[in-house]
């Protein structure tokens, strides 16, 4: 018992932080959700079932919160912004319920997945319906330059998973296929947020392009943030939870380990990913590795080396609460528990 | 041996039927090949590996057809039918690449499917990949009629199989759910193919509706004789494959026999098509009942009505070869036999 009290004044501590970040667009967010029930709404009752599934279990929303952020630093949230921010949450649907195809996780964001719930028949069919909603929505509101940089995330996306299929071998992957793969599939999409929340608001193509760099760098911060957590204590359980390595899969804190590591030790901790039966007690080794050689401490200071990349391209937009609010949302990434 | 020669010449005499059918857009067709081979590169090789092997598998290119022969009704052939006919066959292939997830099917036109060589893992995301590339395509041209009306296709399809999910229940569907889930499943794409071929030939939105409407007809042409193949001896083996019957599937011959049999027979044949291990016999017996009570003529009849009602609306278009080779098409479809 002695554990809840602190954990709990983490928590708010935590939702107190988002809390003053979304204020900038605090209204417009909440306006958001309803126009995005709206744009999910099918034309079959067995659908909005469906639909209605999926819209009880969002998360913190931190997309929208990119797409309306970049638009309100420079310039005003308008039609536009909805648009995009409704396309992107349609997309990133689609691709969070063809994942649960993907990973055949039987549980995201604490929910049973569609997946386990009607399986993957039901969950193929429901994304592709869900991309097909949002392309028809851009279409619609006659937005084709926010459809083709929304559609150039989602080609990107899925190479990047394909990517990572491809280099799944047996000695793991490098550095450099690491962040290749991360820049495609997790960096491509909170690129599109801020490059579509910056073009809503009139911003010109160079500003454009530059807001996509900077919601490049804030994806891949966010990507290694996600791996850093599955190799350190988590909030709640106080335990890592070391899913990546259950499942082989080698990402930033094992990596830069090994290359530290002496090629004797690489070989065992190689040897160890490689089997398809790791108990708590092996992962706690390899875990126990990646802290010992410096893998988790380089990770973090990779991780802080994108963070002040981002920060220095947000120095040259218009200093306002949305663009101290962007600043923020990054320190948020870097610092949350879960 | 002594089937051999009658076989052989039965499906030389098939592919002479569709040659001439292609002959007023035989050049494009070739050409179409070519440039869809293009639009199918990927930019990583794993990629290019799967891409090479979906497009050995290619079938009759009937769609292709139907958009060519559409713009050719209607004024020339020229890189907006491409850019159509490339649209619409990236988002075919990306939901036969889906299918393969959903149906579980290990085999389509004689390969082994996607699934079954790679898993449902890289079936879906190269499905999405294939979408993606459409979309862009589309984008890139500034083709956006034409992105609506194949988004609203897409739409449609994920929406007719959700439909056919859901509607699968005990007692089967009524006539009324089975040509409802048709249009959308199955009639939408062919649907997009008319319209899209005679827009991109300059035809009037008026035009392009009404070829729309031609397409539907058409594409439930194509279903209900799909539906009737299944109980029907087949050029190749002789036998009817009661695919459908063994997976419990109610299609037009049975739901109509169903309507003219007694309570008591119909009782028996929803028992028999709840069970999960027909034997051959069995699937015989649901066969031998849909021909008894009528079923398969009346579907032969309700798709020559189909036919009629496509025909009639053909007869205000100009009377060119276009034309000519639209109706042999669609007696192509009625009578082909696989």
């Amino acid at each position: 018992m002695i554990q809840i009290i602190p954990i709990f004044v983490a928590i708010t501590k935590r939702m107190g932080e988002l809390e003053k970040i979304r204020k900038p667009v605090k209204q417009e967010l909440t306006e958001f959700e309803k126009v995005f029930r709206e744009a999910l709404k099918g034309s079959i009752p067995f659908l909005d079932f469906i639909t209605n599934f999926i819209l009880r279990r969002k998360g913190k929303q931190i997309r929208p919160l990119f797409v309306f952020l970049s638009a309100r630093l420079h310039g005003q949230v308008n039609n536009s912004t909805f648009v995009a921010a409704s396309l992107i949450e349609l997309l990133h649907t689609a691709t969070l319920v063809h994942d649960d195809v993907v990973d055949e996780s039987y549980e995201r964001r604490g929910f049973f997945s569609l997946n386990a719930l009607w399986k993957s028949k039901v969950a193929v069919l429901v994304g592709d319906y869900l991309l097909a909603k949002g392309l028809l929505l851009a279409v619609k509101h006659k937005e084709y330059r926010l459809l083709e940089i929304v559609s150039d995330a989602v080609r990107e996306m899925s190479e990047g998973e394909l990517l990572q299929i491809q280099k799944s071998r047996r000695n793991g992957i490098t550095a450099e296929e690491y962040f290749e793969i991360i820049r495609k599939k997790t960096a491509a999409l909170i690129s599109s947020c801020t490059a579509c929340g910056a073009y809503s608001a009139g911003a010109s193509e160079e500003i454009v392009e530059r807001m996509k760099q900077f919601g490049e760098y804030a994806g891949i911060v966010f990507q290694i943030k996600d791996d850093l957590l599955d190799y350190q204590k988590t909030g709640l359980t106080g335990k890592p939870t070391g899913n990546d390595i259950r499942e082989g899969k080698y990402t930033l804190p094992l990596i830069l380990a090994l290359q530290n590591s002496s090629s004797g030790e690489a070989r065992e901790i190689r040897k160890m990913m490689r089997r398809k039966d790791l108990k708590g007690k092996d992962v706690y080794t390899v875990i126990e590795f990646a802290e010992r050689n410096g893998g988790i401490s380089q990770a973090t200071e990779k991780m802080n080396e994108y963070i002040q990349t981002a920060l220095t391209l947000l120095q040259d937009f218009p200093d306002n609460d949305a663009r101290n609010a962007l600043s923020e949302l990054l320190y948020f990434i870097a610092s949350r528990e879960n």
